[in-house]
């Protein structure tokens, strides 16, 4: 599956390109001298942007990827001693080569999670030894919105875990690499999802940005440290208001919620497509741009031939076909369409 | 300082923005899908050109930025006991939050080098202990190229290093954050600097690109942990193409040379300039894109109003002057102009 | 249950003193001047004798601690995106306050093991996403032997384990706080045991030393870094002499053997005498110095009134009985009888 | 200079054995059943001589050796971003194979301190970069009493550093594997000494002990982590009574003075003798239980043939030679005796 994808690929949102108004600001930040490191108007005015969005009263800050945010982000909310609690699924678990371990030196209390979501008895399961100085403490938990399998806390479940952490002295840090895809899905603002978290991620790159995330820190109290550990964790950019020029442009007439509010309804479109296509099942609930599908292996084959996308459990065959905010009806069509001649070929 | 210099600023090469050239190819390559990570075709060719430029038998590692850039390196050369030697005015050392320490937890053996540069005397002055289970074992040297105070390891020198390095079981670590400004200074390859160290970085961001480094790894022993190490350091981007065609366009065309050749140009230019002022002193040799010169305190406040620029060493009331790939030579000449004005009306 | 136990402890084997002829040996080595860190004769001679019994062809390296031991053992095999396959029992997972993940920097992949074994098949769910950049890569298999179910994996399923290590190019870790009371179990010599091993840990301190645990590396080359590594993680004693006299003595006329006998007896004596007891479940098979029982919250806590031992799992009410070198038999015929009164009330 | 030193050693006070009364308490201990992990009478016996000794508020920690308190002393003190002033000869710096860097991440800004002592002066040239994202934050300044040069900050001295400290919101730690010999030349209490500190070592380890240091912590605040982060850093001994008996046995009729007291008067005595030795010059003030002299090599090595002691910088040809609790009058004159040989010889 090397080289550019002859056709669509459904294999991630990072496979699409930047949106063109995002290159269209970044192209425009380039234009004389700016301080480096962040002392420029584009930084000082994406800044704004987002605070205003979030309703944060601490701050922001821009990084250079999903793995830096997540790591400034728990790092903000963890003594050396204290752990994280979060799916088995969770990103920061399985997709970061062992970050938070190594760099933040901190333990992952993984829960099996069958849809990818934490509760409050999830997290509770995870709770023994407080107070036991050989067990390393409880401290954060970890959710992410929506989840890898592509589903989305709901309002209600999210402030349900908010009343667990608070009941039970945890914080939480919420990794939204994809939540702009959540505020499309429950139709709420940025600031009543990030309202729910201790601090966040809020994702650029899958939603149209070259490379852009940032870090929303809730409370000015977690804040102190924030400048000289993204730093210190290297994710410090130097020319700044190209980050900035990302956002602000995401920002600008709510292209970020238009952007994901797309790529979930192509993922729609193709669920509402397989419906009709006896031999597919599809895996988990479709809540943002994502379609797990359960299909047979020499199927799965065959369709690669064409179409790029990847397994996401050998042994059940399950695969994932994702959209991004530039598919369109008629590639979904398209894809449906060698899915169904596929599938439909196995049953004759 | 804050916000877009009113007028070209002397404060860094990271002032400047992105090259025309790179710019248009990060557009270029913003068509269709690709493969994230790095399985594109920008990168590919981008790896190859560097590899060819390099003459490296290891392999190149495109990063987001320079900090990350010398983490991977450095690390990719040492055991958890083992520590670097470094001068004491090493970028690892004093501008990187101490991220050589925390994430990687290594030593940083430093000695004091008046011009930045280490000789191997001054590496032998920190060999002392090996063997010995209560020491960290040196293993590392890690030189600048160009040095922070902008001056130039003669291929002369690092023959001598390297050559040192290799009688006294030392690796030698290569922080070219500017080395384009060395290959310009010296007139000679990449390669040719790059032959004599274990791995080394080779700086985009400074040089035109937007925010774009390379660790090269030199010998094919030092680059089986890399891949898992640049993403565990959160230094693997996902939409790699927009980095790789960076470095694409900084290669076309010897890009690369000639921007450095023209900073350097611009700083020697400053430099000429200065020599006919009395009151201003440069205090370290001019080989780069940089000019370190002591002025009085009042006159340092006075040009500060107009113009954007670091000091230096406010003990010793040094200044540094910085010129980059776009500075031109009115520029220069209208800020001669000005310190002349400024430091005529003190002795008048 | 703070202070001395007024009556035998079955709360934990480290709740024991120290065996008379290690403190007489401890009392013997203070003699003279000794050279500091381990280059003394005593050290010298117990080192030669650990060589020995366990047959390795690397070294061994006295250490002040169970974790100290496990950290260091550990480390040996690790590089720094490597990843550890445990048990979700075991100790490095449980009762190290996090010391594998800070210190180690490792992820550990745990495994639910109802009997605190793991096995090949479930060393095999824990695989996936070797060579994948994105994932912590496995390569360390860390079993406790006994575990800390109080089980003892077989010589056979030991040979299984290590033959599947070898054929996935897994390396294996043995936690051998209790790896003597294995032995006995087993009727094997420690060398069979340590054969299966990478490197293993070999304790002291429950088995009747008042704190040293030995590690022990099995082949040449993971012993290059051993000696750093220990003073670097804290763990180089000064006075290593007093270390050194402990394991001579326990290794003495194989006392190390005959203790590890004597508390295994005792369980299995407080074990047989439970068999006649209705409303006692034994929960774990009894393979060592430890049961795990099922009794009633409520006769827990009747019993915990005079006796000291620990609620292993407070929801299912199982509670944790350990022996020790130094239970007698009367001791656990008394424990027995009030167990016995406790319970039989109960049913009235 | 293997084995048991035939003659009396001058190379460490950790060459000495364990003090009688020392070796008495050990014995004692040995009794019955006792909670692990400190939670036994013995411990909160000895915790409560020291919390009365040192005067502290905070709290007191047992751990078992001189780097594992200097660990857990500087840790509780530091974020991630912040470093510690030190003198370049202190043992945190030279003597624990990197274990400040890699243990805790954090970076030591070394000074040249040619008596090994700090000063305001010293330390002020280490506090720029204040407040800059780019530079590791300097936090704590890290003393040692007395010096790894055996030189002995007066109070006057330390309360100038103390004061200098408050002043500019610095922390400080004092490495005190050598506090008793400090008390007894400056004639104060372990009290007077501590409440200077923030936190604090007080070593029993080179006084009399067999292994055991306490981590003194002055104020409530900085205990918070203290059980978990001894744990973690494998500093948690099991069988803590016999680590308390030490402490215990050191306190009573103040023995922890009277050796420290004597090992000074043989150093006293030492130097002295040597007062009248030509070719032999004294390079320190003689201050606790150590001469640092300098004398030909070939005496050096001469002398080396019978008696025990290390060459301290082979450079300067100085040696080290190092008193104990246990190091008599007639070994001293021995010595001398010898060494007035060696360097008579040498000039006849």
């Amino acid at each position: 599956m090397t080289g550019a994808a002859a056709r669509r690929s459904f294999g991630s949102d990072n496979h699409a390109g930047t949106h063109p108004a995002v290159m269209r600001a970044i192209v425009e930040a380039n234009t004389g001298d700016a301080i480096a490191y962040g002392d420029d108007p584009w930084t000082a005015r994406a800044l704004d942007e987002l605070r205003r969005l979030s309703g944060t009263e601490g701050d922001v800050y821009l990084v250079l990827n999903g793995s830096g945010a997540n790591i400034l982000g728990l790092g903000l909310l963890l003594d050396r001693h204290e752990s994280v609690i979060c799916a088995d699924s969770a990103h920061i678990n399985t997709d970061e080569c062992g970050a938070a371990e190594r760099i933040l030196g901190t333990k992952l209390l993984t829960v099996p999670a069958p849809d990818g979501k934490l509760t409050p008895a999830l997290i509770a399961s995870r709770l023994s030894g407080r107070g036991d100085e050989h067990r390393a403490q409880p401290r954060v938990v970890a959710i992410t919105q929506t989840t890898e399998l592509g589903t989305c806390y709901s309002l209600a479940e999210l402030g349900a875990i908010r009343e667990f952490c608070t009941a039970n002295r945890l914080r939480l840090y919420l990794d939204g690499a994809r939540l702009a895809n959540a505020a499309a899905h429950l139709g709420c603002s940025l600031a009543e999802l990030a309202s729910q978290a201790d601090v966040l991620s809020f994702g650029g790159t899958k939603n149209g940005a070259m490379g852009a995330e940032a870090v929303i820190v809730m409370r000015p109290g977690d804040t102190v440290n924030a400048p000289f550990l993204r730093k210190q964790q290297m994710q410090l950019s130097s020319k700044m208001r190209f980050l900035a020029a990302q956002f602000s442009a995401l920002l600008a007439d709510d292209l970020w919620l238009r952007n994901a509010a797309h790529a979930n309804a192509m993922a729609a479109r193709l669920a509402a497509g397989l419906a009709d296509l006896p031999g597919v099942d599809v895996v988990h609930p479709v809540e943002s741009d994502v379609v797990f599908a359960r299909l047979a292996p020499d199927q799965v084959a065959e369709l690669q031939r064409d179409w790029t996308f990847y397994v996401w459990d050998e042994a059940t065959s399950v695969v994932r076909w994702m959209t991004a905010f530039d598919t369109s009806e008629s590639e979904v069509d398209a894809f449906l369409a060698d899915i169904s001649a596929v599938t439909r070929a196995a049953r004759v």
